[in-house]
């Protein structure tokens, strides 16, 4: 059987009329002679919907039953969807999670796939069925209702392309594709048309919110073919595979960058083994993110600054939970919010050397200033001030050519 | 284990506020020593706004995907209950209806309940649980999710009562009990304690929407003590229960109505066997519920007037049915959307001679014409102008001394 997964986002679900679209664009597979499998997300907006409505209700709302309230986005539109296929003549269903079943592990609200029984879907694509599977939802071994991560729908969706070996996955969204940039900060972004999952995860995670982080580090490590593209448009999307298949002679493949960050500086720390070890573990025990990090050395080993990055979000928990950890001592906190990190990611950086110096000089060319640095093999990470922001992005996306990428 | 079973109409569980109203009256029964079953159903105007969904969507829209997209409706109100009862300290979960399982047969959106298993409530009860089941909705062998007739809530909740065998069944609505006739028509109306299966199924099936008519035969079958009441009075409502319970000495004990019927007369009908029989088959083929019926002695047994009525909603249909009607032949097809139907519904009507009498002097006193009567055990029915009905009401309200009901 070829097999082909197609997996529609929120707003690709978000009306009636959009729900009439993607029930052509999933025909037009069918015609193509493919054993179609779609995956839903929930009609955009709906989730948040739901979500405040227990937060309104009581502010500790259990999860056990917020995931049996998030799931019914899901069932509402995948029902849309296949009721409108039957309305045209085709023969389709809805596929709850628990029919499936798909099975999950781990807290409730967060859960992770650990399986998708086969047997039913092939059996019911053998008789010609289209099944329309709920994205971010499953059932744990207490036969109750889990949701995944928020963006989960796409690791429903990659995790189906692996189980029932598809030949692809096609990721139906909003936007176009992958771009070099985010074409809102400037135009001189393109689409890119090959990514690999290596780039596309450090782009994704660092801000370009094409497909949810996990989803994509699933299809790397299950070597699953994705494409991402427009339900609006007839145009090619970004194809994310695997290394060898990218052909693209750009160091460079893309810049990606946040807003939403904070930094913190902890000046005269006293310093002893151990000391970040000591601020960071109340952090991390609290699932706050700590993203860049940079300790100064310590003038004659007594004191030292650190300095590290959060999202703006956590900043007054974090600013609590460094106050009062009795474990350390410093002599001030100093606090900026006004900071972006702007990233170039691209993975011919391990094998061209240069490319650090080449990033550090443009910069500086334009007088913009580099507070705090942070790399990893495939992408270099500076953290600037925000005013700078559409201007660095631009200086950088000039300098390493990426108006010509392919 | 001295089981009690709450069932809560969509009004009672419309809004957040409600919802914590709701479950005060739900810890107020645990605190009494009860075992609590609850049977939601969706919060009001939820059901029609995901029905007109999947009209807009198409006309044709399947029922089986229907059902998956209805059933989100108590999963949600089920679950935002039991979330609100853990915030408060209770222990509770939601249970849908495949989790029980509550087992149905029949066709989708108006299935039947077959059968529900016990043993993983029972279970959650002895643990100290209270469970939150959906109404209006199971799961049938092919594994799929079914929903039963419109108002099918209670029908969930009765059948509860009686698998579990639970003391008795509390359907909290918004109105506070069964009346005498209805309070909205005329301030005479008065709230009945105590009522028998029976006058109830008639009163229910003649108009009074308090419980769904499918749902009283069932208690009625099983023998199941009901009590209406207003969720939002601490008033006591009215126990519905067997004959032999009534104390009351009132022959009659309820009056209701319609207003919604049509009335049909065929004049000059061809008078020959069968003939009503070859006039209704292409009605009931249609599902549409022919209701009195009265057919005039014919003059020389050569032609005959019939009259007939049906629910208004039916009225188009049914004139191009008889109108289309190749095996019937008549001069004339009169309508008359002016009609109401008044019904007296009383057990003790079997042992007492004169009622029929009571009733038509007392209309015939006002000069209220009877355009067509039926009878049953237990009750009466006139059809009269619909301007008379709110006198017709009174006068027979205060012939057979509603105003004094128990």
């Amino acid at each position: 059987m070829k097999i082909i997964v197609l997996k529609f986002g929120g707003t690709s679900v978000g009306s009636l009329k959009k729900i009439g679209i993607v029930s052509k664009i999933i025909i037009s597979y069918v015609k193509k002679k493919y054993k179609v499998i779609v995956v839903s997300s929930a009609m955009s907006g709906v989730t948040n919907e739901l979500l405040s409505k227990t937060k309104k209700l009581a502010s500790n709302f259990p999860n056990e039953e917020k995931d049996v309230i998030l799931s019914t986005g899901e069932q509402i539109s995948c029902a849309l969807i296949s009721g409108k296929l039957n309305a045209l003549g085709y023969k389709s269903r809805s596929w709850l999670g628990w029919q499936i079943p798909i099975l999950t592990r781990g807290n409730y609200s967060s859960s992770r796939i650990i399986k998708i029984q086969k047997s039913k879907i092939l059996n019911y694509l053998k008789k010609g069925g289209i099944p329309i599977i709920t994205g971010f939802q499953g059932i744990n071994s207490d036969f109750r209702i889990t949701t995944l991560e928020r963006g989960g729908s796409d690791t429903s969706a990659i995790l189906c392309a692996k189980f029932f070996n598809a030949e692809k996955c096609i990721i139906y969204t909003d936007v176009k594709g992958v771009y070099t940039t985010d074409p809102n900060l400037t135009n001189s972004a393109k689409k890119i048309s090959k990514i690999s999952y290596e780039e596309m995860l450090e782009m994704a995670s660092l801000g370009a919110k094409v497909m949810q982080p996990a989803s994509i580090q699933e299809a790397r490590l299950n070597r699953v073919e994705v494409d991402v593209r427009s339900t609006f448009s007839k145009k090619k999307g970004t194809n994310i595979t695997q290394k060898k298949n990218i052909l693209s002679k750009n160091t460079i493949r893309g810049i990606s960058f946040t807003k939403n960050d904070a930094k913190i500086t902890l000046i005269g720390v006293k310093d002893k083994p151990g000391i970040a070890a000591s601020i960071f573990k109340p952090l991390f025990e609290n699932s706050i993110n700590v993203d860049m990090v940079v300790q100064n050395i310590s003038a004659g080993g007594k004191e030292t600054d650190l300095t590290f990055t959060i999202r703006l979000e956590d900043l007054n928990k974090t600013r609590r939970l460094v106050e009062n950890n009795k474990t350390i001592k410093f002599k001030e906190l100093i606090i900026n919010k006004n900071v972006s990190k702007v990233s170039i990611v691209g993975v011919g950086m391990i094998t061209t050397p240069g490319v650090t110096f080449r990033m550090f000089k443009a910069l500086a060319k334009k007088k913009i200033n580099i507070e705090v640095i942070s790399t990893s093999e495939i992408k270099i990470s500076v953290l600037i001030n925000k005013k700078n922001l559409k201007k660095s992005v631009e200086i950088l996306h000039q300098e390493f050519k990426l108006s010509n990428s392919l």
